[in-house]
């Protein structure tokens, strides 16, 4: 099989945008993506979006922005597996193209949380747990967490500002992101004062819900023109796999160890023939500091009960051994659901073009791209790679 | 590239299963499908579901289900393009099995109406709509086919019961179907006299809401033990397609036309290199009477404005030229939202297994399925194929 491409991106600005609707935050995305690719033409459309149904009263999203983008008649789907939509629309369209029987695929990751108030979007979020055993009782997403991250610190013994790190690194790198949702960075101070949303997680360690829509136009390398983008590397999937786990904490055997992470990415890294050593980067899923800490755990960054110190001795920055949220991650760009994992790979492949500006990887090759549902449910990982 | 082929099917009896929930209904008909399949070992599991984060407060399906079929690990995923969410998962599943990736992977089509009453459900499903502009004015999807049927008959000078032979000959296939909700064969007279429910179309012009789950397996042919299933007849997927229209009727050109059916149908016979003549049964979208002439008119068995004559001339029924509903369709068999599309696919495979018992098809060997969204605002296409 000749190599599967992306060959445009796209995003919007993550943030609060009353003054538009889904359709034209998805619309504006796929624009930028489909300008970017050269003007290629797409066959389909990958639609990744986790609550519209129910926040903006409209399902069927597919068709919807198809027609839109002035794409009428094209295949048209949406995907969903909660916060690993994005991620879950990159893979399917991976799979199309890999197929054969696609040639040029879009993707779009797009959600529009300020349709609804607050509480509702979380009674929303909640629907993605276990929802006849967890949701009716209550817990939300930021609850679930706050279990994951209170057990964490008595198991391995971690103070509450043993976390900051995560947020203080995301913040720091989301200073020269133009898209971010903040763009200023936090003292170690900050962090400790900071309110508490729901114990031990405090404002710092969950990332804001926010509007945004990113895209991706995917195809196979033999259908480039060769003069294309001469100007920086292209960048292959070199690398996809998807995993799934209870939605309900109390079916895991081990609630503080993300299976799914560590399956989808070491699927991921057999596929594209390499070890964790060669990865330059790591976009993982810091809806919430704890989630970030298991992850970097799970996928074997860090030993088990030490993701934390990885964060804390410095190593997740852009100078350390496996820079994370290079261009500020869910807590500083911001965590637009099922756009989330799209904007994770508009961010891999500005790195692997080296246009990552500020933020930039220095001889960025290969970076690792990971969306979860829930807690680590649903996990999508990629490998990208930047072709010579 | 190796024949992809549909290696077990599974099914639920359609009806009010108010005794269970999404996840048991789910199960049940993985279990079915797993089991026909002679204990094939599943990697991905594709949900089609419509509706559930509305109606039953779920998201997050594909963990969920996987969970609760044993298959924790597995990847999985939900599909959505309103009432041909059934059909898109399918075709995703086809997708990666054609693309090398996934040796098996496992379909379900799911949908729950009865966790919510009837206003609430119309409502739901109205948000399948183009939300902003049809469903704020209090536009339902049966509205919306009132306004096609009611031009359909003006502009081809139809009466009312020129419509009766689709709900006849889905009734009278009803009967031999024991997973179909209506059993029973009805009269020309009580279609005549059958109350509106939104005037032209009456009780029998609107297939019922139903809760169901239907499944599949699909593999590769060359992965099947060469003794698998030696009593009847393995199926193909042949052809596989979609394609996408506007949402609003409002932004049609013609609304009469259903260009989605022309389109993913034509490319579907493309790549099965067939032509119409081949096809001999053929598993439409009747949600709506209205929808199953339009459909036979854009696939191309009847001319515009003739698809109704069809019918009346009997060439629909078992019997005639192009055999349609053959197991009582969504007008009989009834209308179980996303999960509609998989329960097409499990029947067309009984037809070309030659195990429709009193229904069977004579001789069939290609059977064309199609899963509509909307007023074709999605069509997906198969074509399945009995091999020697």
């Amino acid at each position: 099989m000749t190599d599967v491409v992306i060959a445009g991106i796209g995003q919007t600005e993550v943030g609060e945008h009353w003054e538009i609707g889904l359709r034209d935050l998805a619309y504006n995305a796929l624009h930028d993506a489909l300008k970017d690719s050269g003007g290629l033409k797409p066959q389909a459309l990958f639609v990744g979006n986790m609550l519209a149904p129910n926040l903006s009263n409209q399902a069927h999203l597919g068709a919807l922005i198809a027609d839109y983008a002035g794409l009428t008649g094209i295949e048209a789907i949406t995907l969903e597996a909660a916060g690993a939509s994005g991620g879950a629309a990159l893979r399917q369209a991976y799979l199309a193209i890999a197929s054969g029987m696609v040639d040029v695929a879009l993707v779009v990751g797009i959600e529009k949380f300020t349709d609804k108030i607050g509480s509702e979007v979380e009674e929303a979020i909640a629907s993605t747990s276990d929802s006849d055993f967890e949701a009716v009782q209550g817990m939300t997403a930021t609850a679930q967490a706050a279990l994951l991250m209170k057990r964490y610190m008595y198991e391995n013994d971690v103070p509450q500002d043993g976390f900051a790190s995560f947020a203080l690194t995301a913040h720091a790198n989301g200073v020269a992101n133009p898209n971010a949702m903040f763009r200023k960075a936090i003292k170690a101070e900050t962090y400790a004062k900071a309110e508490m949303v729901s114990d031990p997680i405090n404002m710092f360690d969950v990332a804001p819900n926010a509007d945004g829509a990113a895209a991706l136009v995917l195809t196979r390398r033999d259908l480039l023109p060769s003069d294309w983008h001469a100007s920086h590397p292209l960048v292959k999937i070199a690398g996809s796999a998807a995993s799934s786990d209870t939605l309900a904490l109390h079916d895991r055997k081990d609630i503080l160890y993300f299976d799914t992470a560590q399956i989808s990415a070491g699927k991921a890294m057999k596929q594209a023939e390499i070890t964790l050593d060669r990865i330059n980067f790591f976009e993982y899923h810091d809806a919430f500091s704890i989630y970030a800490a298991l992850s970097l755990e799970a996928v074997g960054f860090a030993i088990k009960g030490r993701g934390w110190k990885l964060a804390e001795d410095g190593e997740i920055s852009l100078k350390g051994k496996i820079p994370c949220a290079t261009m500020g991650g869910m807590k500083a760009r911001g965590f637009p659901g099922g756009a989330a994992g799209v904007y994770q790979a508009v961010e891999a492949v500005t790195q692997l073009r080296g246009q990552a500006g500020a933020n930039q990887i220095a001889n960025a090759k290969y970076g690792l791209i990971q969306s979860l549902g829930g807690p680590a449910s649903t996990a999508v990982s990629h490998i990208l790679q930047a072709l010579d």
